[in-house]
């Protein structure tokens, strides 16, 4: 594996689509050889299993269909565009994977770790992101912040759930940050955008250093 | 759980849809209360899973995405309509389940039984058929009524493929079989249809007589 496996995550509203962007930014100035992809989604299959997902009508969908639909698009994507890219010594940003999984899924819905992390390592084939930027903000301005950007009527199935769900999301991303603070940086998203892409363009820096020293 | 759970498998051609129906029409005389279903599908959301799996447009799909879709429509379809049922007591007669992605996907695709195994494992919250009904004909047998039934041209994506890969998928069918005889009963599908029906009526004579009892 000769690329950089990057990933972006953090609650809905957390600014982490702002930060994605201001990083594709940076790749480009920096002559950086990357792709820019996002999860549920990244490929034709992807996108379409996206749309069975997120559809506000499917309100019998089980928690063990939603949790196996996302590992089944995340394994169309992993296969179809991030080994491939990776393989071909691509950097690759995505915006959000497994850690998102375990904090919505496995936390938010209660389906529990394990299950998720055994579904999760099937479906990637165990790949796990060289680092991953936490954009960290409580539940209430995540959803504030939604509510301002979209209104109430147009937020999804999954964002139109109760703020429990919201906070036991929270509690998942904690518990991920608390397992493996190596790969995971959390940044505070509460601040403004630009600063919130200071902290993670210090982190880049350094990280795109090492791996061209490689 | 006080129902009891029937599946019917065997390969493509094998005449199990026949099979399927002799047997609603035997609960139906027998007065037993049964509901009759089949994999993929059972509910709205599987049956939008299944399409998506049998697109013959779909080419680049991953074989760990075919596993995983298989799966999340076998979650829905446990938890929103096989468990209740069970739960009330009924029969419930589907055309596949687990073993069938054994053999397709563990065996067929080469993914492996293990994978298959916990991905399913997890989707069905562990539940097994009472009775499970091989019908067993060679991959040729098979082939040939496939394409005097359809021709070559309405095959789906899994039919489409290869004679090797239906011969795995029999191998695959011989192993489950070989290490379950207790609860899968093999029944030779090369014999008439109402030949094939006698022998599955004996055991489920006795199967049904020994649920009455308990």
């Amino acid at each position: 594996m000769k690329g950089l496996f990057i990933t972006l995550e953090g609650p809905d509203g957390s600014g982490k689509t702002t930060q994605i962007a201001k990083v594709a930014e940076y790749f480009k100035e920096k002559n950086v050889d990357f792709i820019q992809t996002r999860e549920p989604g990244g490929t034709r299959i992807s996108d379409k299993i996206r749309a069975l997902i997120l559809d506000s009508e499917h309100n019998e969908m089980h928690d063990l269909t939603e949790v196996l639909l996302y590992a089944a698009s995340r394994a169309q994507h992993v296969h179809e565009k991030i080994l491939p890219a990776l393989e071909a010594g691509k950097v690759v940003l995505c915006d959000r994977f497994v850690d998102a999984s375990l904090a919505y899924q496995g936390f938010g819905l209660g389906v529990g770790e394990e299950p998720v992390l055994q579904v999760n390592n099937i479906a990637t084939s165990g790949l796990v992101p060289d680092r991953s930027y936490f954009v960290d903000v409580s539940p209430e301005v995540g959803r504030e912040r939604m509510k301002s950007r979209y209104g109430n009527e147009s937020l999804d199935r999954i964002e139109q759930k109760d703020l429990t769900y919201h906070e036991r999301v929270r509690e998942g991303f904690e518990h991920i940050f608390s397992k493996q603070t190596d790969r995971i940086v959390r940044i505070n998203g509460e601040q403004n955008p630009d600063e919130v892409f200071k902290e993670i363009a210090k982190d880049l820096d350094q990280l795109l250093s090492n791996h061209k020293e490689k």
